[in-house]
């Protein structure tokens, strides 16, 4: 190849974006979809958690997402994504998104990005990686209210205090999202083989209209027919349940109903940020298949 | 160093963004503020060329930033950026803030981000970085006009087919720059050892507020004080000068006169693009002087 030829390449090749790169872009076109109820979005902050935030957020991730492509383990790079996503002053801007991304974003690098594979990518962690997880925490404040009485996995608002109760439990991250499937509804995408972000993937790729617009309503869409696992922390299940039923009427009126409903969601406080992280990882698997933006 | 020190120590240094980080944010950054009346916001899409697509240009344009800070040559880093900005359908959505934030990133990368610094940086361009540069413009429909009779730098409309004329003519990219100073800001900025820049940066870090609204604030300042080149060049000298009044006016108005001005300038179809690229690179400055998100 002459020089000349190689310039053309790397040019050509630039074109494509890594799955890294796409990770942090599923990041931003999730936060500027709108109306998002309940959730900041290109046209909503919420109180002193702005929209920069994000932006800040997902950058901030990069170099966890390029270790988890480069191979380094799921926990590790985990927590380097938290790490940096971190360096904001808004707080926890997408700690559930992450974790999600992150098992996809290595699936993707070695290969095809199928359900099969991500699970095997979930199945291959080890303790270190329950461990990174936990440490994880450290960085931010993630509010997880009460832990249930029906979760057997360490308390993760422990953080760093949780990884020696990992260690001698000789709990796997796998194990440890298996734990906690059935309160939180990122760990159950991992014990689903991701069932859910698949999901949104297909419906974006069989709708039509701006990427943004799609994924708005990949989200109304989720959030009216699961109950969001947040909400049910913070709150209870039964508000996540109303907000499901909320969800449904809502799509099923016109668009002054949406925003109706985000501005009652706002004013109760209720933030169905699993939803939102869910559309992020859907967003990631529309990305890599070529979805045009 | 243990592997847990070794872990800890790269969760620590992951807090901090590098220059290729902080120029993607910078670009997101830039577009997010609003209103920035003319251009794109996080409130306002023109027609078919949408927020979303800045978003997906300020990811894209990752690699080539990159290239920049491992010492890559700065034409060639350009180039990269710009193919990876255009693989979205918007067309050109940053190819000013790209060639004022390469040769600042590299100079961030290699040492302290000063004025003197860039220009070396700057100064070391060779021929092949100015057939980089006009190889750049094979990837984006750059709307340049006429080029003007008293420009003597080949005419980039011809994008790859001026690479020739500027072997020839012996030409490096700092020269180029410097035949194009008084038609284009940008140009203006490598030969003014990124004046602007600073002085935005300045700006940015002397007021207070979201970071967002800052930036918005130093745009319309900006616009007030120097005619817009990319306004001269799609009308001509007059309207990039009235612009520029009306925005001082603005400025000493209130929030709706900002707005009102905004939506005139949507309605003539002027887009004041320079300007905001000169606002990117002032916040590429500001974050690598640790500004707070």
């Amino acid at each position: 190849m002459t020089d000349d030829e190689a310039t053309r390449q790397s040019s050509t090749n630039a074109r494509v974006r890594t799955p890294a790169q796409n990770a942090v872009l599923a990041l931003l076109l999730e936060v500027a979809s709108t109306p998002k109820p309940g959730n900041v979005d290109r046209e909503r902050d919420l109180g002193d958690l702005r929209f920069e935030h994000f932006l800040a957020g997902a950058v901030g991730a990069l170099p966890g997402f390029d270790a988890a492509a480069q191979g380094d383990s799921i926990g590790q790079s985990f927590e380097q994504a938290v790490a940096g996503m971190s360096s904001q002053s808004g707080g926890n801007t997408q700690f559930g998104a992450l974790l999600l991304l992150t098992p996809l974003v290595q699936t993707a690098a070695t290969g095809s990005l199928t359900p099969e594979r991500a699970r095997e990518v979930t199945a291959n962690t080890t303790t270190a990686d329950a461990a990174a997880f936990y440490r994880a925490f450290e960085h931010v404040d993630v509010r997880l209210g009460e832990p249930p009485e029906d979760i057997d996995a360490p308390d993760a608002r422990r953080g760093e205090g949780a990884v020696d109760d990992v260690s001698a439990a000789d709990l796997t991250l796998a194990d440890v999202m298996t734990q906690s499937a059935t309160v939180d509804g990122i760990a159950r995408e991992w014990t689903t083989d991701f069932e859910r972000s698949f999901e949104v993937a297909d419906f974006l790729g069989r709708v039509s209209g701006p990427i943004s617009t799609r994924a708005a309503a990949a989200y109304l869409r989720q959030l009216s027919t699961v109950p969001d696992t947040h909400v049910a922390r913070r709150h209870c299940k039964k508000t996540a349940s109303q907000v499901m039923v909320r969800a449904q009427e809502a799509r099923e009126g016109d668009r002054a109903h949406v925003r109706a409903f985000a501005d009652a969601l706002v004013e109760e406080g209720i933030n169905p940020g699993t939803t939102a992280d869910i559309v992020a990882g859907g967003l990631f698997i529309a990305l890599e298949r070529g979805i045009d933006i």
